[in-house]
């Protein structure tokens, strides 16, 4: 039976989940995978740490050198997070010839083409599922399932902090700021929520997924990202009525000619697609090909045992494959020549503001988008205030510059006091 | 650049459906997988069918044994179905050594033990993603995502011939005979509707799709089974009453200590479990493992393209890995000695049987449960019918025989006149 050395790199939530999915199913991946995977050292500078998940004090190191010139090790794990030192880390790694599985996004990201040139230099592995969409076989998918197909829209809840925070503020009626709080106390939050809530981490997973689905590089510069920092819960229970779920998108589409689409927002989804119900820290992906039609998978997006369980399934196809297996695509800096990004891109709007209640204000609002040729197809007007009225609607598909300047227009109109939120509507 | 040849064995629906993605995706896969895969042969007898594909007369062959030596091919697949002749094909293509990718779900779960050894003889890959749940990447998510856990249980609604027929009878109302008959004009049963409304064609996929996840073989004959056939439009009704969807439900359980349970039957899902939402011919498979967690793959179990999508994701992978890759247990005809098949399974159930309007027949009835320990949860009953009402029930969980038993002692009450229909709940 063939033997395989693990180094950890980091015993944080993942790390140590990942130690334990290897040291409990040991035995287990003996009989089922018939290879006898140990981890032979791992990298944590808070010894106690380690010897409570119970490391044997000999394969504690501080030493990134001493790691990767371990003889005994074959995979190095980084579950490190960030940029630095991740990143001077892996390098060692791959250049010292090991086999590299990461749950890195940020560094992915931002420097898969360094990573994948270090790696192909030795003929390294580099292994990456576990950076996207824990537990969720979104990688594996898109190389060895979809790619059959063109792939022509993927559309995702890929962060679990702020689905929960929007389930929340959807269920219980709760403000973002009690939302993020109470998800902050549970763990689901880290104390400076920026990365999640601000939609950078979503942005993040969609450069590395949209970058696969379409087969050429999608910097992180190309996502259009904004986060649910400022959704009200009025809209949410306004979108309720309209038959709406609020959710942060991850959307990236692909025409088959060069044109690519990858952005981040929040974004009302309806209660019939199978979106609408991945609730809490819940995430999923639906992706649409030209040969398979949609198909959507579903699961944990976080967490130390569903992302331990992406580590040791790169951990074990390493170990039982001798090809490693790169990007298949031209995996530069930047997008490949002739594909262009779109910004102007279309969607449907969900918009919400206050108005005086005065005679013409509706015609007024209806002349300018008239003018730019956006039609309404929702209205609602709330009678609730005596001077001033919240008036809701939801247009037809229209070009987000069309929309941008038909609003600042209706926000010129002197009996309209504000406008609240402007939404994107549908995947 | 790689070039490799493919035959076809069949150009009915999926073998046309394969034949026409290879064709256009050519340039596609060139350019994204580095491989040039090109249909070299054809095995079919209607050559006009094959002419009006496009294929060239002179690869049109009507000889398996043409086709299997010819230097051209490297892959072989097989999408004729059924046993006899695509059993003797697949091992003539093996035994010249040439990869066999196969939709034959029926030939696999019978006979994968012998196609295995003939394929280690000579080295050759077999592959099966389009056997079970069409273009839904199942079997390399439980191959290559989820080895990693300790699979504990498996939920699926993997027959979409089945799954439109129930949609149709909850949709609108239609008895299951109606229901069929619209099936069949829009081409989604057979004329001989036989394999999917009786569950063999669940059943051969659950006994795949359980091998995989519980790495024992899992024998066709060890599957429980019961077909949708004898719905009542009446059930689906009351269980909507009482919150559940009926589903032709594949469920395989282990409880990691060699006890396994595998059955297809229709079922009651709540209206809350991400099956219920599963409708028309869409299929969804849920798993539960150890470390993952819950996760969910949802997409079209069937057709031209979605099963043509599998099967060259299948001929993709074989054409740019070249170790051959065989399942990870002990393949035999029969399951490993130390495997128990549970047949006493546990479950919740649905009654509904027919009972004179007399006072007493509840009390009868609720004490035969009780000397059985059976406990209800819910209780329906409908004064219709001045004579004979019919009363509905929801058991807590308990074993299949108590329950069987129990039915028994009920239909022996002189004032209950039928029972209509016993039918599980949950997954």
């Amino acid at each position: 039976m063939k033997s395989i050395g693990v180094a950890i790199l980091g015993l944080g939530v993942v790390g140590g989940g990942t130690y334990k999915i290897l040291t409990e199913h040991r035995d287990f991946y003996r009989r089922t995978q018939n290879v006898d995977i140990s981890v032979e050292s791992v990298l944590e500078l808070n010894r106690q740490r380690a010897l409570d998940l119970g490391v044997e004090e000999s394969k504690i190191s501080d030493n990134i050198a001493e790691v990767v010139s371990n003889p005994n090790v074959d995979i190095v794990v980084e579950v490190i997070g960030g940029v630095e030192p991740a990143r001077t880390f892996v390098l060692a790694a791959l250049h010292s010839g090991k086999t590299v599985v990461t749950s890195n996004k940020e560094l992915f990201c931002k420097y898969w083409h360094e990573l994948e040139k270090a790696a192909k230099r030795t003929n390294a592995g580099l292994y990456y599922e576990a950076s996207c969409v824990g537990g969720v076989p979104i990688i594996r998918t898109l190389i060895d399932g979809m790619q059959a197909n063109v792939v022509y829209r993927l559309t995702g809840i890929i962060n679990g902090t702020t689905n929960y925070i929007l389930t929340r503020m959807a269920r219980e009626g709760l403000g973002y700021r009690e939302a993020l709080k109470e998800a902050q106390a549970l763990g689901y939050a880290e104390k400076d929520p920026t990365a999640d809530v601000e939609g950078y981490d979503a942005a993040y997973k969609l450069s590395i997924l949209a970058s696969l689905a379409f087969h050429t590089k999608v910097p992180l510069e190309k996502v259009y990202r904004e986060g649910i920092a400022d959704i009200a819960q009025q809209d949410i229970s306004y979108g309720e009525e309209l038959g709406y779920c609020l959710k942060l998108l991850a959307i990236g589409k692909n025409d088959g000619k060069g044109n690519i689409e990858v952005r981040v927002h929040p974004a009302f989804v309806h209660k019939d697609h199978p979106l609408a119900s991945v609730s809490d820290s819940f995430n999923a992906v639906f992706l649409e090909g030209d040969s398979v039609g949609d198909i959507m998978l579903y699961g944990r997006g976080a967490g130390a045992a569903p992302t331990g369980s992406a580590i040791v399934s790169d951990v074990i196809y390493a170990a039982t494959h001798s090809e490693a297996k790169y990007a298949t695509f031209k995996n530069t800096q930047m997008a490949e020549k002739g594909v262009r990004f779109i910004t102007d891109f279309k969607s449907r709007y969900y918009i919400r503001f206050t108005a005086k209640d005065r005679p013409g204000v509706l015609a007024k609002v209806a002349g300018i988008f008239a003018k730019y040729n956006i039609s309404i197809s929702d209205l609602i007007q709330k009678g609730e205030d005596i001077e001033n009225i919240p008036i809701i609607l939801i247009t037809h598909e229209t070009g987000e510059c069309a929309l941008r300047r038909a609003m600042e227009k209706i926000a010129q109109i002197e009996d309209v006091v504000e406008i609240n939120s402007v939404i994107r509507v549908g995947g």
